[in-house]
C-alpha cells in the first residue's frame, strides 16, 4: 500500500519511548527503502510530485494543514547530511531549492522551513513547509502546537502535486 | 551586549502573535545583522565556535539542554536558502556540514537535526542539534516538547565552543 508507511513515519514519533529509537543500519531494515511510494518511479502516487536528481518529491500527507508542505527522499539510505559526498549533498540541495523555488511560486507563502531530522525513521529525507502570516502560530516552529491532520483525498493531493509540478 | 540579541530572537517565538511577523526587508532592520555576536569577528565572545567560510558558527545559548547545539548565521542578510545563487548555498551547506562533523565528533550523537526556519528573525540561519538516545523525547523534533533553557556561565559556554572548534 504506497504512501501507507510514510504517512506512518511521519505520525510514529508521538507513539514511540526512549527505548523505541530505531536503530536502523542499513536499507533493509529501513521503511523509505521499502516504500513503494519512493522505490516505483513515475507519477502514479497522488503525493507523488516529481522524481529529482537525487531525490523524490512527494507531498507530506499529513502536513497539508500547512498546504503544500512537501518532503525529498534522497535516493540512497544514507543516515546524516554530512556523510554524502559534497557533490551529492550539493545536488540534494539543488533539489530542495527547485522544489523550494516551485512551491513559491504555486503559493507565495511568507515564509518557507526547511527540516533535516530523520528522528523517527533515518533515512535522509529533507521536509519543506511553506509558512503563511495567516498561520495560528506563525513564528513558531510548526511542531510547537498541535495543528489538524486534513484527510485530503487522493484528487486533491493530485491536483496538489501537479500544481507544484507544473512550477518546478 | 552582544548575544543578547539572539538569545531574544530565540525565545520570542512563544510570545509573538500573528500580526506581529516581522517584516524585515533590509539589513538596517534585522537584529541578527546588527548583534555585536555576529558582526564583531574573532572569538572573544562565549558563544562564538568561529568564522566559517560564509557563515558565522555559535552556540545557541537556550538549547543548551540539547548540549551542543549550534547555530551558523550567513554572512549576508538573505531571507530563503533558494534565493541565494548555487555556489553561495553550497557553501553554506558546506559550513554546515563541517560543523555538523565537528559536533559529530566532539559529542558522538545518535542523530543530528537540521533546521533552517527564520518564523521569528528571517535571516538565514542554520540550526544544528545534537540528538541522543537519552532525550526524553528522541524521535520527536525538539519543539515538540517543553524542554529546561539550562544557565550555562560564560566559562562552560567557551569551554563547550573550544571544544567543538578544536574538531572543526
Amino acid at each position: 500500500m504506497p504512501g501507507v508507511i510514510l504517512c506512518r513515519i511521519l505520525k510514529s514519533a508521538r507513539r514511540r519511548e526512549a527505548w523505541e529509537v530505531p536503530e536502523v543500519a542499513s536499507m533493509d531494515d529501513c521503511e523509505l527503502c521499502q516504500d513503494p511510494l519512493i522505490t516505483e518511479k513515475g507519477l502514479d502516487h497522488p503525493q507523488k510530485i516529481a522524481e529529482l536528481d537525487v531525490s523524490t518529491a512527494i507531498l507530506n500527507r499529513d502536513w497539508q494543514y500547512y498546504r503544500g508542505s512537501a518532503l525529498l527522499v534522497f535516493q540512497d539510505h544514507v543516515t546524516e547530511l554530512h556523510h554524502l559526498e559534497p557533490e551529492m549533498r550539493h545536488r540534494f540541495m539543488e533539489d530542495a531549492c527547485r522544489l523550494a523555488a516551485a512551491v513559491e511560486k504555486t503559493f507565495q507563502p511568507h515564509k518557507l522551513n526547511h527540516a533535516v531530522l530523520g528522528n523517527s525513521v533515518p533515512h535522509l529525507h529533507w521536509h519543506l513547509i511553506p509558512r503563511r502570516q495567516s498561520d495560528p502560530h506563525p513564528t513558531q516552529a510548526i511542531w510547537e502546537n498541535d495543528f489538524p491532520q486534513l484527510s485530503l483525498g487522493d484528487e486533491e493531493l493530485r491536483a496538489l502535486a501537479e500544481q507544484i509540478r507544473t512550477n518546478l
